[in-house]
């Protein structure tokens, strides 16, 4: 059983610290989403200071969002030198398979960068683990089969020797010998932008507090944000996309732990 | 007679990809009020990717706010491949007129791209229009003369063989024939940044969903980003600029077709 | 004594256009609360346009959140225009200590740049100034010495010939020669990504609206954030981070002069 109370008090006590590489839409966001769960972000994508600023990280976030040629040149050099460190990874392969230049980057990151978990819904993960079927835009399309999702999680994981969460309706994490499914989460958030990036954002945190623990890292990440998520909508649901977003933002900073573990649904066969 | 009503239905149903080269600054509230109207946007800006993104979009968005060589490029890039797949392309001139950089860059676009529908405020459109006068900054002088939004609407309308929305405290939208005025609004939009940003984007939204009558949709998103200027201020107007901003993205999102052809408050002489 | 209420009058009467180049994590904040006081921005980053947006604007903003070669050029025209012209130069090295990139980019744009406000916290005005320590990223360490403020923004003042504000649980300014210190503030400020940011631009605004008493200036913006984040706790505060986010902008948005002198915690020695 994933000990989710622990691993976040973990995230609280240790305040890691989560060098992000990501896009410029959410990025705000991924910033305020660390701070509310208690760790800190430092935002940093030139190559002049890619390795320097890895090197004082917790964890590392490298999301495709909006890549462009600098940009992924620093991806290299922060995955790199993380590796060399022992710093985790988390890979967000944002819109993989929506064009020849995001997947041929992720393929490059993937080869040349030992992930420690990678964060995508269905399409993207498909797209990096080299399946059929095309992704449209970065948001996950409503067609994605969910029932797939258990099976892409365990095969991609195998195939990169990591963790790997497929974020949707129920989300599922795997490192190719367990898999957990989590359960919680509502359906407003894909209605606003962001919500994937916080959830790599959050498993970074939690890595960076419990880097021997990455399946439980990424699991309760995401029992966190789908927690929130649930809150949010109690809160600000019928108000609109504004205020659910702060309210989200509002219930990861105001969560605590017994809430946390009494309102978890994850299954683990 | 413009069926606001049927035209915010069709984004509904379409659910059109936006695809949003723009600046750093409003980004975010561009993609939510896309995702809060109904449709989906993706923000790629690099010129490996630029044309791939746009093909698989139903809307491409221009919007210059913090331009720089390389986004131009890509801006090109963009806008050809729309042209050649008859996208509808929405031109946000920001700033134009302001740097002579900036001016260079509209002219430019101008003359490569064939936009569909060209949004800004009577600055931005009289520098690309080529009349004289001056832009301070990027937000609409409250100097600038609304009488004469309606004369320069049509001749820049058939000047670029488009349609143009030259936006202030009333919207005035033309083809170069017909002309539409949009009363719909409220002076606290132009208190926080990214309400024009957000009109271009709406209008994006709503050119994707009905490609063929881009003055009809052009209309119909000020109407719709007026109207929840409105209700926005009624919520939440005397808490201040951030509570009015998320009221704003609630407003966007939690519109209804029937609230939306009532308030309309538009005429076309 | 400073005269706070006359200072923010002042904002409101000129209404400062402000060139900022900035990061991309906070730039959002940053337009909205320079808004939000009664100024105007604009945020514009590239080398061929950053001259004339300098040469239009009431003052300059200089943050090296998200820093890369491109912008550091763009930096440095901005920076020598805007001394040509006597325009004030706002500086927020943020992050300086934590590659050695900031560190060194940071020294650049004091050697080649008048500044005439420095805004960051302890570790970094610690750093610009040379002195031993470091930085761990870009948020100020608890462990940080308030105590240690005023010796180093006195210092600091002298060695750069300017007006120093060092940020914290007590702000500290200084110009060299006068020294004060603001109480204003609430804990939960740092709790927020975008605060120090929020700073700068708000001393940017003053120092636009009165070019002529920098210290005055720097102190009056510090106040009134920091107000601000007092009145957004008690509107907001057990809410949660997005919600305190948005009140601490509403409590800008809304201030009235009264309020901000009567709510003034300063002291000059």
């Amino acid at each position: 059983m994933i000990q989710i109370e622990e691993q976040w008090k973990k995230v609280r006590q240790v305040n890691p610290l989560v060098h992000h590489i990501t896009n410029y839409v959410t990025v705000n966001d991924c910033a305020n989403v660390t701070l509310a769960v208690g760790a800190s972000p430092v935002m940093a994508d030139d190559r002049e200071e890619a390795a320097d600023m890895t090197s004082i990280a917790s964890a590392l976030v490298l999301n495709i969002g909006t890549l462009n040629s600098r940009t992924v040149e620093s991806m290299l050099i922060s995955g790199k030198t993380a590796n060399q460190k022992d710093i985790p990874v988390i890979f967000d392969p944002v819109g993989a398979g929506a064009s020849a230049f995001r997947s041929r980057t992720a393929e490059t990151l993937l080869k040349n960068i030992r992930m420690t978990v990678i964060r995508g819904n269905i399409s993207e993960i498909r797209s990096i683990s080299g399946e059929a079927g095309h992704t449209r835009g970065v948001d996950a399309s409503s067609a994605d089969a969910e029932s797939d999702a258990r099976l892409l999680a365990e095969k991609t994981a195998r195939q990169f020797h990591c963790v790997v969460s497929v974020t949707g309706a129920v989300d599922t994490v795997s490192d190719g010998e367990r898999t957990v499914s989590v359960e919680n989460g509502h359906p407003a958030m894909s209605g606003m932008t962001g919500t994937g990036c916080m959830g790599t954002s959050l498993t970074a945190c939690f890595c960076g507090a419990d880097p021997a623990h990455p399946l439980e890292a990424a699991v309760s990440a995401l029992v966190c944000l789908g927690e929130a998520g649930e809150i949010a909508w109690e809160k600000a649901g019928m108000l609109g996309i504004g205020s659910y977003h702060m309210a989200l933002l509002d219930a990861v900073s105001r969560m605590d732990g017994e809430t946390l573990r009494k309102r978890a649904r994850i299954h683990e066969d």
